[in-house]
């Protein structure tokens, strides 16, 4: 049967000696994370998500949600229940404002948290993932009558809240949409259109839904100017906070999907339903992409959460599994067979997984920690550095994050074999629910171009010049430690992909544009590895520096230093084959007519 | 609505202008594979793939098979019925020896029809491709009673075909099998045990079916030494050929899978049931990968099948959808937006589909005509060449063929954006189904093992001198050809990557095995990337010939060249990363003690 144990252990190391969290004690928002709440909610938060959550994965997955004829929607089996227990237990409010109901604690906090919740069940999570990026946006850009109106059942969890962007014929496009707001005589607006894989849409979780909604005013400019954002609740909120009437808005039909049946993805219809203006008129996308960068972080957050339950299966399975005999001889003679641990591409497969999983997780936490310091960092340089670095990271984690996510679920299905491929074993799950992580909140390919098109030139360049600095100075002080020096030297290489890479994108990318265009994902790609190398620098040094302290587990740190050797070996060099494919440009890619793409 | 259009053209191409059919035409077994002859096969073939098995590929994943109280499966609807149509128009007999019914047709002309069956319904395929590799398996290792009770009925589809080869606690190492054959008075065997994963196990489509299991008898040696291959009727067959009663054999249950829900996936249940053996006693395993061969490029053409099916969606969907503006300006300024073939990174996936489907395809047939040289070539020494070089290549058509269908299923999923994770585009259905080609039949790490462990050294090396002097001949040649240079160089380069990486597992794979272990998939992959450049290299020659030649379709024929410039500049850069991991060595993958890895 699958198994899932929150790598507490791992994301502590991470949090206590690569992070140090302890040196941020003394901002806004770190003051309530002590050492022993941290404890708490990453030892009480992982036994939540493992002994709760994760045992309802599988039924999620095999009963999916049901719609019924009245157009309600009930999630699986266990799900209510679960989540009346993540409410009342406090889990929904971590991260959020104390003023609200919040704990106030730090986003990196949240983020080791919500890793678990990933892993255990990624549909489950999504309902509450969801109304943390509405409650964002309301926070952000919602007047205070809407902030008091909503936020404190938000926050709290007791309602839930989505996102509705995509229609039928435009998801990425949204300058596109159709759906209609229509002034009525109070202040209010008549929502009517039809908006499409909405998570979360509908269900039977919480009390009420608070849906924000893209729609366009009559007169609003054509295109993406002329977006406006709207709180549609499901159920009316009276006043006093009571609920009142139900709203026009419905779901009309539940998808059929790959993965992720555990939650509703829903067709909602809004029928003149009625929705309170978010913000500016016509400045909606911004306010959407306010919610949509946390978001990011937390798809890529499922990516590594996929990946990490998926490894541990695949690790369980390898220990248990015997079959046939090590290349070297028998190592358990006195068995028919061998472990699958002594077949070096069994091996492969799982140091890869090893790698990646703990070598992201530092990356997302670092995330994490930028978001926290973005806005809480003692000086504005610090808060806008760390600003820079989130804004160039988020693509990165989004994008590289989820494509190592299911490339790591892929090849721990492999270890399984046949067994791998059915149902029961767990793993074809992961992998079908890990593949939509590369697809929702911008495809991958939307967040390669945010970083090539839009993040590498804002301000000059400023954020990656910084984040090349960042890489420079870690590798100079790396060179002096001979523990280190190799894995430096092999950051210092795949850097130096980037930075070539990121030369030729300057001197083509300006006289065409495709070739920026035909090498993001790639250099998305570069990047993510030289980032995840860092992390691994740092994971790698701050093991020493334990080593040397005589700290007590000494062969797990030096595992550490086995992984980053690994990491070095096995994974880097992608980043030169990455940069030279690059380099052949757009041309080939974009010379033939789309007719003769059929034509065979 | 998925499409599916059999890509006669591009087949015709590599059969006519690439392999060069009439080149062989009189050769034994050709003389049948007139051209006349072949179009029919290639149209009206694909006509059937195209007309009656796809629109059953969606209803044969949603519906899947059904086993009932008594044991009897049926398979999904429509299925029964499509069966009928292929055996009765003859499909099923198209490479089989006209001694038993068939028609005797090349291995090359059957290789293309069916990958038009495997892009057209997987699962569907299946019952048909299980029956060729039990007649196989007959044919070489039956007796003459075996064949004339059992192959006539087999050839013509009216019986189908098993392999039980996989019992609950060994799949890759046979040498664990348990089930029993105990010698009953009359000749006959008394098998008794479990299988599983048994694909096509029991079903309606065929009125009998004839399994072929291994089973050990009483006083077998043991492990792989002691493994015998029985045939096991379904129904017993009466010596004037008619069927008799029921044999103790049947299906305990379904597997619940990720994907090829169309294709019965039994564990069965042998109770006594009456076999007889096959070839010799203790040389059962030896029997069965005479099938095996056969069958590994078959599931090398399903990865390439899934691929190409998934790409001409994806080139329909990028035709049709309209999603935001080129980045050199709106290609269609009268329409709303532009079609997705003006993103450079859609664009990308679509290459990378176009070029190795194409490329995959040029190497799948080449190994059917090598199948037919190793046969019927006229001299012992073009036997020797073909066999050669087939046994080089099975494992890497099956391994790299695999792993890149997959790959390109994967990505041509996420041309779709969110639509591409749901059920009814199709497109996740291709994933889920590609993704079994990675895993059965010897994972694809067992492939890579094949290809390393023992096929390198074979004969000492001798089919990879030969494979490395027909690239370097085609290479030179090229040269000389301004149109052909640039590639011949790039494959040249590639083909270093492979000398380099060859000459480091003789160096480091001697030393410690577990070296060419950890390399051996990243071998296999620098060997595909090779073995597709060189067709793509014949391809792109043709073309350049046709050209010359004044040929009609001159567009269509540069558009092979565009390709090949794509595959060198796009593809083969990973030969280098490649080669590069594989000097890292098996040090960092086989130095953690097994226990390290669950501990986080």
């Amino acid at each position: 049967m699958p198994i899932y144990n929150p790598p507490v252990k791992d994301a502590r190391f991470i949090l206590d000696s690569v992070i140090g969290l302890d040196k941020y004690s003394n901002l806004p928002g770190f003051e309530s994370a002590s050492p022993d709440i941290v404890s708490a909610v990453l030892e009480e938060g992982g036994k939540f998500a493992a002994e709760v959550c994760f045992p309802l994965n599988q039924v999620g997955d095999q009963e999916g949600c049901t719609r019924h004829a009245d157009g309600s929607v009930t999630a699986p089996t266990g799900f209510k229940d679960a989540y009346k227990q993540f409410t009342e237990a406090g889990w929904a409010t971590l991260h959020s404002p104390t003023e609200y109901g919040g704990q106030g604690l730090p986003s990196v906090v949240a983020t080791a948290f919500g890793e678990f919740m990933c892993s255990a069940n990624h549909s489950f999570e999504m309902y509450h993932g969801l109304t943390m990026g509405a409650t964002n946006a309301l926070l952000a850009k919602g007047s205070e009558e809407q902030k008091t109106k909503y936020l404190p059942n938000m926050v709290s969890g007791v309602w839930t809240g989505t996102m509705n962007l995509t229609e039928p014929h435009c998801g990425t496009d949204l300058g596109l949409i159709k759906t209609k707001a229509i002034p009525n005589a109070d202040g209010s607006y008549a929502i009517t259109g039809t908006k499409i894989f909405i998570s979360a849409g509908d269900h039977d979780l919480s009390e009420n839904i608070i849906h924000l909604v893209l729609a366009k005013t009559p007169d609003a400019p054509e295109g993406s100017k002329g977006i406006s954002l709207f709180v549609v609740p499901k159920i009316m909120v009276n006043d006093d906070g009571s609920l009142g009437d139900r709203n026009a808005v419905s779901c009309g039909s539940l998808e059929h999907k790959m993965g992720i049946h555990g939650n509703a993805t829903c067709v909602m219809n809004y029928d003149g339903a009625t929705g309170w203006m978010v913000g500016e008129e016509n400045k909606g996308l911004a306010a959407m992409f306010i919610m949509m960068n946390d978001a990011r972080l937390g798809v890529g957050l499922q990516g590594l959460g996929q990946a990490e339950v998926a490894y541990q299966n695949a690790v369980q399975y390898a220990h248990d599994r015997r079959q046939g005999r090590a290349l070297t001889g028998p190592a358990d003679p006195n068995e028919k067979a061998d472990t699958l641990f002594v077949h070096p591409d069994v091996r492969r497969m799982l140091m890869e997984g090893k790698a990646l999983t703990e070598g992201l997780r530092a990356l997302m936490l670092w995330g994490g920690l930028l978001v926290d310091l973005s806005h809480n960092a003692a000086s504005e340089e610090d808060r806008q550095t760390a600003d820079d670095l989130l804004s160039l990271l988020t693509p990165v984690i989004k994008g590289y994050g989820t494509d190592k996510g299911f490339e790591v679920a892929v090849n721990c299905q492999q270890v399984y074999g046949g067994h791998g491929y059915i149902a029961e074993w767990g793993m074809e799950q992961y992998v079908r629910d890990a593949r939509i992580a590369q697809i929702y909140e911008g495809t991958n390919g939307i967040q390669a171009m945010d970083l090539v098109g839009r993040k590498l030139a804002q301000n000059g360049g400023r954020a990656l010049q910084l984040f090349f600095k960042v890489v420079g100075e870690e590798v100079a002080a790396a060179k002096a430690e001979p523990r280190l020096a190799d894995f430096a030297a092999a950051l210092e290489k795949a850097n130096g992909q980037l930075q070539a890479a990121t030369m030729w994108l300057m001197q083509n990318g300006m006289t065409n544009p495709n070739n920026a265009g035909a090498g993001a994902h790639h250099y998305m790609h570069i990047m993510g590895i030289v980032a995840v190398g860092l992390m691994w620098l740092r994971m790698a040094s701050a093991a020493v520096s334990h080593i040397d302290a005589g700290a007590e587990d000494k062969a797990w740190l030096e595992a550490k230093l086995v992984t980053a050797r690994f990491y070095a070996e096995r994974i880097m060099p992608d980043a030169g084959a990455l940069r030279r494919k690059m380099e052949g440009g757009a041309e080939s890619m974009m010379e033939l007519p789309p007719e003769m793409f059929a034509n065979r």
